[in-house]
């Protein structure tokens, strides 16, 4: 038997060889049946050989009638969100059976473009996680802000020739690719044949038809059930989202049924350290979505089977001979919990733990010290033009806002942060070129009653971004970010109260993701001392600057308006 | 208005230029959400522009309420088995809604290789229905016959690079791909990425992981529930097959659920003239599903959206912006029977006619003239040499045959055909390359009392083939069929009772498929008046030589028990 060639897989599946190992006594959850089939399941060379009786292993073991799920695949995400490099991201989401990420680096591309994607891409060799990543359609999302970096559509398409990505990631520039703007369009022509995800919230009627026309192929941006169906319908994929700051699940999940359900996928987008450690990821969703009343094996073909035809990832998404032994194995059907994970046929989780945590990579230097700004232009007083101004009103949970005229609160000639409105200053802080531009406004909901929080993670230009209610607790939080080479920090008046490095890109950490999560606790204890109601303001505030979500945003160049798409004035007729 | 560039679909999907046509009061079969929908449907530059209102158009037409699926596709079929040119095939099935046919053109190939294939696809430019070409993955079938042609892993991997095939076709050497058969494996690997159709009658257990494992993703030879049932659980599209002689819908309906029924499509493999113009191609096979208890949009999907997602055709299978607006309108829902067929975006089938026949090819010499033999190696006579004989038993409407050991029907010293047994002499005679081979045995099961049948008609290889009573009727019928440039014949004594030409390759007429129909049915009456008791006995007969398909067959090079896939004696011990 030792002169089998080790490429033999067929002769195994054959059963004239000996596989690796036979999971025996497994009940497997077949997502092309849609049933429960008991069964061995043999495995060789990290795939499935077979399934069935009659087949012999090196190694033996008998799951007693524990269900076996395909590894689960989350649709989209950004792992910068986690704070953690993607090693540390893995030992969050392994254990839960999480076993591929379609994600998109496009926080770490407008920091440093290209060699940022390829950084992912090489953080994530010899993971216990397949992380398939996704071409930043978006780098910069608009040129309302000031990004570190700009990839083109030659870009992108060199990132595809390499084998770095497998498709365009969420093409945000809506408008541009309803209007047919040209840089949209080349980046989606480049793209032909591959999964076209899209970003296109509120996008409805003839809007849509045109957005869905141009090529673009799913959605993870509705907010309601008719939205949902309506994309849904004219052909898109529902990426059904449920991220820190944005959920979408609760509903969402009305409008699943057995003849639509295929056309659904589950994704968590953004999740902070705290949530991937506690709540988990699309595992989450699915305990969640069979409570809601959705059949099991709907609800878990919504991260196996689905997601593997939508990103054409015919090797993975189901137990089936040939494809890689990626495994989900749990006790309780109504309850799908992971007490064991297998990836490429090797066990590398069980009860909720990683068994071999893979190291952070080495770092490149041009990936560190990414946060500088021109002190010269940072110019926090904003005097007085008008009695009006437009505030920014974020809404709690929710990553759009509303665009408010209210009166100012002025003070020596000089527009003020007023706590008891719960107004304070916001501003942005260009931090890749040293270019001193810096955007000032003012934001309601976030509550500070004093102090000031501050961050390098900034969506989607990852600017220095800080909301305080005065300027020495600005100055303060900042100063902590940058003298960390960025991340994020809460302070009062001249004291750091809190503060977690992100030296990677201003982005991540290089700390494993227990510690990642403490210190984002403490800023979060820090932040709620100084007042804030909001259960994760830092999350919040890295969302006022994404000017591609309306209402009113802010970046470096100033108050964006998003529906008009547009810079607008921080002074408005009363 | 006229400065719109041609290219800007969007425009017209933004509602800002008019479209070239809008379907009001459309009932959509919505193939995403598995609801009706009553929309506008907003056709222009070919494609489906928008869905919805508020929309106008150079030409309107109120559909007042009929409801509108996509076009329908035929999964797999041999356009050759027609015994016409591509043209008249679409002129067939085009008015039944027919607007796209996946195609294996395996016969063509088989007799004149890659000019064969290409021919096919430059006779299927400009019709009203897409013609799919795969790549014939087995010509020859196996080395047991003779073809005219040998198709390489290099020459298929021309035809995907050069855009004439879209996926590698039904890979009928199974046990060359179970075994890792070199040359399979080699085709195999050359269309990775690409749809890989399967062939694999009765192929199950150990065998069947070994099949799927070597990365073959569909098949259409299913003939229990059971066997069906497997093949779907382990990750094979099941392609349901309803041709002439080879029916499997009533058997495999009961398999399908809302839960597996994405995993499936409809086929029609090898349909005669009469067949195609009475009961139609795949719209049939809907209406007999529905008939069954099928949900009419489930069963409407297994003709759009599964093989659409199957074959990678993302362009079409669904009624949505950007899609190709070819469309099946008719006007009950319990009974989908095509009023109007549009294919892309133009009205090309009415009340069951096309509308804008289109003329059959030039068809260049090289593809006439095929059919010569070697006449001094054409021995009808059979020696006698042991008392027993294995006798091919037909069986009605199989493709497999019994392998029966029979006594002997002796006359001066020869083995006779004996009609009172129903035992008839059948010869497979090279045609291609004037080798002189001549396989002869005896068949049961036709019924002939007197005269022969014959034709150039012989799957894979298509050899001529002749089963008859007497060795002056089997000649007469074989003079008929080689005059005639190739095609069908039947004959008693030295009198030709109906002959069809088919010239093309020996496989297909050059003239209308009324014509060529009508052709057939003064063949098949011919053959009932020599006492045949099939149906069709022409097509029953093509089926004798194909080698891959159990249990016992003919070629040129002789007897083949294809259970042991190798070449055997006529002759055997009693």
């Amino acid at each position: 038997m030792n002169d089998l060639p080790s490429s033999d897989l067929l002769s195994i599946s054959r059963g004239e060889y000996p596989a690796d190992l036979i999971l025996r006594n497994a009940r497997l959850v077949n997502v092309f049946s849609g049933q429960i089939e008991t069964t061995d399941i043999v495995i060789a060379q990290g795939k499935i050989a077979a399934l069935g009786a009659g087949y012999t292993a090196a190694e033996e073991v008998d799951l007693q009638n524990a269900y076996v799920a395909p590894g689960l695949i989350d649709a989209h995400v950004h792992i910068e969100s986690s704070l953690c490099l993607p090693p540390q991201f893995a030992t969050a989401v392994v254990p839960r059976g999480i076993t591929t990420v379609v994600a998109d680096p496009h926080e770490i591309a407008n920091v440093s473009g290209a060699q940022g994607v390829r950084f992912m891409a090489e953080a994530s060799c010899d993971l216990p996680l397949r992380v398939e990543l996704m071409a930043p359609s978006c780098v910069p999302a608009t040129n309302m802000a000031s990004s570190g970096a700009t990839l083109t559509a030659d870009d992108l398409a060199t990132l595809l020739a390499d084998g770095t990505v497998r498709g365009l990631a969420e093409v945000m520039n809506f408008p541009g690719v309803i209007s047919g703007n040209g840089d949209v369009t080349a980046k989606i022509r480049a793209f032909a044949g591959t999964p076209i995800d899209g970003h296109a919230p509120a996008v409805r009627d003839k809007q849509l038809n045109a957005y869905v026309a141009a090529g673009v192929g799913s959605d993870h941006e509705c907010f309601t059930p008719e939205e949902a169906q309506e994309k849904l319908s004219r052909g898109l994929y529902i990426l059904i989202r449920e991220a820190t700051n944005a959920k979408n699940l609760d509903t969402l999940l009305p409008i699943i049924t057995p003849a639509n359900s295929r056309r659904i996928c589950f994704c968590t987008d953004d999740r902070t350290p705290a949530d991937l450690l506690t709540a988990g990821s699309v595992d989450d969703m699915i305990r969640r979505a069979i409570a809601f009343g959705i059949d099991p094996i709907e609800a878990i073909r919504m991260c196996t089977l689905n997601p593997s035809e939508w990103f054409n990832m015919h090797d993975r998404g189901a137990i089936a001979p040939g494809r890689v032994a990626d495994l989900f194995i749990f006790d309780d059907l109504q309850i799908p919990a992971a007490r064991q994970v297998y990836t490429a046929g090797k066990l590398v989780a069980q009860d909720g733990a990683i068994i071999d945590p893979v190291p952070n990579p080495l770092v490149p230097d041009t990936l560190k010290g990414t946060c500088k700004i021109k002190w010269s232009g940072v110019r926090l007083d904003v005097g007085l033009r008008k009695r009006h101004i437009r505030v920014i009103v974020h809404l709690a949970n929710q990553l759009v806002t509303e665009n408010k005229v209210m009166n100012a609160t002025v003070r020596a000639g000089n527009i003020m942060a007023d706590p008891q409105r719960d107004i304070l200053k916001i501003a942005v802080i260009e931090r890749h070129n040293e270019t001193g531009r810096c955007g000032i406004g003012f934001i309601q909901g976030f509550g500070l009653q004093e102090g000031a929080i501050a961050g390098t993670v900034a969506h989607d230009h990852h600017n220095l971004i800080t909301i305080g209610v005065d300027n020495v607790s600005i100055l303060t939080a900042i100063k902590a970010v940058l003298s960390a080479g960025g991340g994020l920090a809460a302070a009062n008046g001249q004291q750091i109260l809190a503060s977690l490095p992100l030296p990677v890109a201003g982005l991540m950490s290089d700390r494993p993701i227990a510690e990642v999560k403490k210190n984002y606790d403490q800023l979060l204890a820090a932040a709620k001392q100084l007042g804030s109601k909001l259960e994760d303001p830092f999350m919040a505030m890295s969302f006022m600057g994404l000017e591609v979500i309306p209402s009113l945003k802010i970046t470096d160049r100033g108050l964006v308006d998003v529906n008009a798409f547009a810079l607008t004035e921080l002074f408005a007729n009363g």
